[in-house]
């Protein structure tokens, strides 16, 4: 099958790969409809994490196409959208709601590689969802962007605690914190911070719910927040970025006894400093997003066109133009590729 | 009146400082029955943080001898007990459950310095609490083991949503680690493991409701609560020190979207490597405690005989001999130094 391939940092291919077979009895095999490129795909591009041939992809709706004689929630035929993480959801941390550490998981970036014509899915019943029916052709965009970058903002949202009668700031406005708005939205949020100096990103923000754009960053974004909230700080604030300034920018924005839920991908060397955060006295929550566990409810809220998270990608490519996909993001002409098959 | 000064890091004094009076309507003047040395007193004693003939102390009890014209919940001849936060209980983060963070708080230490015979104490109603009378002899250690040190392991185990059906790791054996042993029983923790190397802290953690004891530290110590839990790491983890280690060894000791509570000081330079947090997927919340908060159920359970955390204390000096003290405590030979007046 045709496969996205990065042979090195900023290389992208379109490669062969074998079609994938079952091997376990909880496995699905899909038939991908469409896949797209996240924020996270840029590290290895930009050289910040290793690319040596490299399968790429873990956000993904597809048809299963074959099941392994175990997997009973799932059957071929079935469109079905699946998590960026694998997991059983059997175990003690998935029936507690954390199948993105499943304690038999795996991330579908590093051992499935989802920007291909097809997919092994493993604990398919633990991973993947199907939808009421086949979904009309403009739903697809926002069932893609429940595997992960809506469940991501959905999740901020939630460890930020959002909900009526809260302020909720945002701090990153990529796909996630985008996200991470329509989320907050949904919620309730009387009030809703987006910090974005892009003015194609807060033109969407305010479409998806943000009743206020903070341009200032660091902590000058910190004090505008303070200031825009009687000197308390936000209730709730997503960290969708996961740099040492924006985790301190989200840590200062935040009141005390207030929620951060953090979700933008530290990397190594990137450290909080403690006593900020002790003397700050806020609630830190975040990680990669238990995106299964909300996958129920969002796919129900995109089927009854509540949401419309999908907007969020604003260019589209075939599979096998990817490298262009990739060239957009990294040079930020585009928030998210969607690329489809 | 008589107080302890610390005239430089290490050297503690008995001097003189003016009898307090009322300034404000909203302040009382108490007469204090007891005090004490603190875990962090030793931070300006050690010279990490400046000291220079500086008045001490921010735990108390004492007798009610005068108030403002604006008090209304304690009069003169209440005895009280007080949070070592003052905090004016009625703005928008008292009312959220933040005393410790009141916008118009001032820290104990810094303002009033408790290690005297008297205390001028701002904003009464907001940080005093009565007792039902005036307590028995024995129960005054532990009336004042709830100003600080009671309430902040409180806190510690609170925040880190220590219950029942719950594992409870405690990390620090110092009085704060030993009272989130003591809260984390009271709020009933199915299994409560004390980090501790110190024989005489394991059997008193152990008489607080402790089920296990870990002597390792840091990742051996993470690996050891991660065996005594089936791999998983606890539900719940106590923070009690306050460094990079101890956070480290928090966070590893934790299961995925379990909870830490995190209690111990950190210092400038301590910092909290934002990868492992993430990846870990913890809650982790903390900060100075908002003893206030629990000061009423506290002082009950006190009343009630229902805990004795006033066993932590185990050495009892007349303020004049405060020296002794602060050197026992600095060399580990007292877990914590009650101050008789």
């Amino acid at each position: 099958m045709r496969a996205v391939i990065m042979d090195a940092p900023g290389k992208i291919t379109i490669g062969h790969r074998d079609d994938p077979r079952i091997i376990e009895p909880t496995d699905a095999v899909l038939r991908l409809v469409a896949t797209c490129i996240c924020g996270s795909d840029l590290w290895p591009y930009r050289g910040v994490e290793p690319a040596d041939h490299t399968p790429m992809g873990h956000e993904y709706v597809g048809i299963v196409e074959e099941v392994g004689s175990d997997v009973t929630t799932v059957k071929p035929g079935d469109f079905v959208v699946g998590s960026f993480v694998i997991s059983c959801g059997t175990c003690e941390i998935c029936a507690a709601g954390y199948p993105s550490k499943c304690v038999n998981g795996e991330f579908v970036s590093v051992t499935v590689g989802t920007q291909a014509e097809k997919a092994r899915i493993p604990f398919a019943d633990g991973t993947l969802v199907a939808t009421p029916g086949l979904p009309d052709e403009d739903l697809i965009p926002s069932l893609l962007a429940a595997s992960d970058v809506l469940g991501t903002g959905w999740f901020a949202a939630d460890a930020a605690q959002a909900g009526p009668g809260k302020t909720v700031a945002v701090v990153g406005d990529g796909a996630v914190g985008l996200m991470g708005v329509l989320a907050a939205k949904q919620m309730g949020a009387e009030r809703i911070i987006a910090m974005s100096r892009h003015p194609e990103r807060q033109k969407l923000a305010l479409e998806y719910g943000a009743t206020d754009i903070v341009t200032e960053r660091g902590e000058a974004g910190a004090a505008k927040i303070k200031e825009l909230t009687g000197g308390l700080g936000a209730h709730s604030v997503i960290e969708a970025v996961g740099t040492e300034e924006s985790l301190r920018q989200a840590i200062h924005s935040t009141r005390p006894g207030g929620h951060i839920g953090f979700v933008g991908v530290a990397h190594g060397g990137v450290s909080i400093p403690a006593d900020e955060l002790f003397f700050a006295e806020v609630h830190l929550h975040g990680g990669p997003a238990p995106v299964r566990r909300y996958l129920p409810e969002l796919i129900q809220l995109i089927w009854d066109r509540t949401i419309n998270p999908g907007k969020v990608f604003d260019l589209t490519l075939p599979l096998d133009r990817a490298a262009e996909g990739y060239q957009a993001m990294d040079e930020r002409t585009a928030t998210k590729v969607l690329l489809t098959l």
